[in-house]
C-alpha cells in the first residue's frame, strides 16, 4: 500500500552528509559551522504557472531544487540542506521515482542533504526551502552596488526563453541549438562555484529568474543607484546562432527569465580577479554595463549609435500576466 | 497595481527581532547561537485536503504557522524563523490582509521572524518551513522511548475532531462546547512552553497531527518498543461534556488529528518534574499508558474490565482516504 509515509521513505530517504538528524522526525537537526551565517530561501513551483504539466518528471525534479540552489549561489553562500513539500494529484510511483532521480541528481552535484519533507494530495505544487552557509558578513546582497561598478552577467542568458518559445510553438530554432535552449529551460545550472568565487569581489548580486532588466531593477532599487546597459556588449551571439532575429535575441536576453545566471556589480579594480574566478568555475562572464548615480531613469540602454533608450518592459510578474509555461 | 512584489511587501514585511537580513533578497541571513543545533521542519496546507476552502483567512493564517510551530515544540526546540510560500488563485488584498493578520498573530505570540517568502498564482496552497534552536544534543526525538516509560498527552485531544465533525454537519455539540471544539480545529495552540520544559525529562516526543493512535505508532516504531494505553486514563471527560457518546468521544480522542497536543514518553522518576513543568507552562498533562518491550502487537488498549484490545484504525493518511476538511 502506497501510504504517504511509505512513499516518502521509498523515494526521498537518502544518506545525509552533514546533518545530525534527517527526514523522519518532527524536525531535522542541523549544525551550522562556527562563525557561519545561515542563508535561507524558499521557492514554490506550480504546474501551469512555472512549468508545463507534462514536463518530464526527471527534469522537474532537477529544476525544483536547482532554482533554489541558484538563490544561495546569488548570495555567495554554500548550499547545504533542503526541505521539499509536495502536493500531488496522485501518488504515482513512476512519476515519484523519476522526480526523485532528478531532484537527487541536483542534490548530489551540489552536495545538498534533503532534511525534511511533506507529501499531500492536491494540485501539483512543489515547494523547496534551501539552507546554506556563508561566513558572517561575507554574503553578497542586492544592496551594495556603487556608481562606477561594472555590471556583469554569467553564461548565455536568453536561451531558456528561446527554449520556452520553441516548446510553445511560437518560434523555430536551428536543429543544433534547439536541444541546448530547451535544456537551459529544463535543466538550469546554478552558478554555485562562481557565486563562491565572487565573495569579496562583487558588491551586489542576484540570480536572473524573472528577466535581466526586471531583476537588475531589484539591484538598482536596493542599492539606490541607476545603470546603463551597453547593448553592444550583450552576449547576443549565442542566441543569434540559434537562428532567431536580432530583435528576438535582444528580447530573450533582456526580458527572458529562467536561465538562473548571476547578475552582479563589482568595482573596476576587480576585473581580472573576476575573470580568474569565472575561469576556475568554468563559467563565461560578460561585462554588460555600468552602475550610475541615482537619476531620473533607473535603467537606460546605450544603443549601437551611442544614443540612450529606455527598456520596454518591467520584467515578469506572476500576477501581472498568466503564463502557461515556465516563468 | 498589485504586483507580486507589492503584495508581499505590503502584507508580509514586518520588523524582525533576531535576523541579520530578512525578506527581500535572494536569501535571508540568520545567526544561530553558539552551541545550538538548528531544528527545521516543513508543512504544506492544501485547500480541500487540509482545510475547507471557505475557512476564515485569519484562522488559516494562524493555523498555517501554528502547525509548523508545533513540530518544533515536539522537538523541545525554540522556534525562531519561518518562510512562507503561497500559491493563490487570485491576489485578493482583503484575503491577504486577513491571512497575514492571523499568521503574524501566531508569529508574534511565539516571537518568530518571517524571513522569506514566495507568492505565485495557482490553486490555494500554503507551505511553511520553520527553523528554531535547541542546545546541541537536547532535542527530543521519536526514537528514545524505553520500556517502563509513562506515556503522556497534553491538553484535551479530540476536540478538533469534534469541531470538524460539527462543521461537516455529521455531529451536533452542546452550545457551550461548540465554539471551543471549532477553535481547537481552527486555532490550535502549539505547546512550545511545555516542549521546552520537557527537555531532559521526556525520552521521546511528537505532536499529534494525524491521530493519537497513529502518531504513537511512530514513536513505537522509531523506538523499537510496544505500548499499552489505559482507556480509563484517557481524558474523555471534556469530550463527553460536549454532548457526544462515549464511542464518539473515544474515536475522537484516539483517531482524531489536528489538536497538535504533545504525546511523549518519560521515565517514572520524572513524574513530579513533568507536572511542575506543565503547570508552569499552563497546560494540562495526563498519563495515559506505559511503554512495553517490543512484542507481537505494537499497541494494545487496556479496557475498563482489564482486558486488552487492539485499536481499530491505523491513523490518518493523506493518500489513503480523501478528506474534504482538516487533516
Amino acid at each position: 500500500m502506497s501510504s504517504e509515509f511509505d512513499l516518502i521513505r521509498r523515494f526521498f530517504t537518502r544518506d545525509t552528509h552533514h546533518t545530525a538528524l534527517g527526514v523522519g522526525d518532527d524536525a531535522a537537526l542541523l549544525r551550522p559551522g562556527a562563525g557561519m551565517e545561515l542563508a535561507v530561501s524558499t521557492d514554490m513551483l506550480v504546474a501551469g504557472t512555472h512549468f508545463f504539466a507534462d514536463t518530464d518528471a526527471r527534469d522537474l525534479g532537477w529544476k525544483t531544487l536547482a532554482v533554489n540552489v541558484s538563490d544561495l549561489a546569488a548570495m555567495a553562500a554554500q548550499p547545504r540542506w533542503a526541505t521539499l513539500a509536495m502536493s500531488l494529484p496522485t501518488a504515482d510511483p513512476v512519476w515519484l521515482e523519476a522526480f526523485s532521480e532528478g531532484f537527487f541528481a541536483c542534490a548530489g552535484q551540489f552536495d545538498i542533504d534533503l532534511v525534511g519533507g511533506d507529501t499531500t494530495r492536491g494540485p501539483l505544487n512543489l515547494a523547496v526551502t534551501i539552507m546554506g552557509e556563508v561566513p558572517r558578513g561575507q554574503a553578497v546582497t542586492r544592496g551594495g552596488a556603487r556608481p562606477g561598478d561594472d555590471i556583469w552577467i554569467s553564461g548565455q542568458p536568453g536561451r531558456a526563453a528561446l527554449g520556452l518559445a520553441r516548446l510553445r510553438g511560437t518560434l523555430t530554432l536551428l536543429p543544433g541549438a534547439e536541444a541546448d535552449c530547451i535544456a537551459a529551460l529544463q535543466r538550469p545550472q546554478p552558478r554555485v562555484a562562481l557565486g563562491l568565487a565572487l565573495r569579496g569581489l562583487a558588491n551586489a548580486m542576484l540570480d536572473v529568474s524573472d528577466g535581466l532588466v526586471g531583476d537588475l531593477g531589484h539591484i538598482l532599487a536596493a542599492s539606490g543607484v541607476s545603470a546603463i546597459l551597453d547593448v553592444q556588449s550583450l552576449p547576443l551571439q549565442p542566441l543569434l546562432a540559434a537562428g532567431v532575429s536580432p530583435t528576438q535575441a535582444r528580447a530573450a536576453l533582456l526580458e527572458g527569465g529562467d536561465d538562473y545566471e548571476l547578475l552582479f556589480a563589482a568595482p573596476h579594480a576587480m576585473r581580472s580577479r573576476i575573470r580568474d574566478g569565472a575561469r576556475a568555475a568554468g563559467v563565461d562572464v560578460t561585462r554588460i554595463g555600468v552602475i550610475e548615480p541615482a537619476g531620473g531613469h533607473a535603467l537606460r540602454l546605450r544603443e549601437a549609435d551611442g544614443g540612450l533608450t529606455l527598456p520596454g518592459t518591467l520584467g515578469y510578474d506572476h500576477f501581472r500576466d498568466a503564463p502557461t509555461g515556465a516563468g
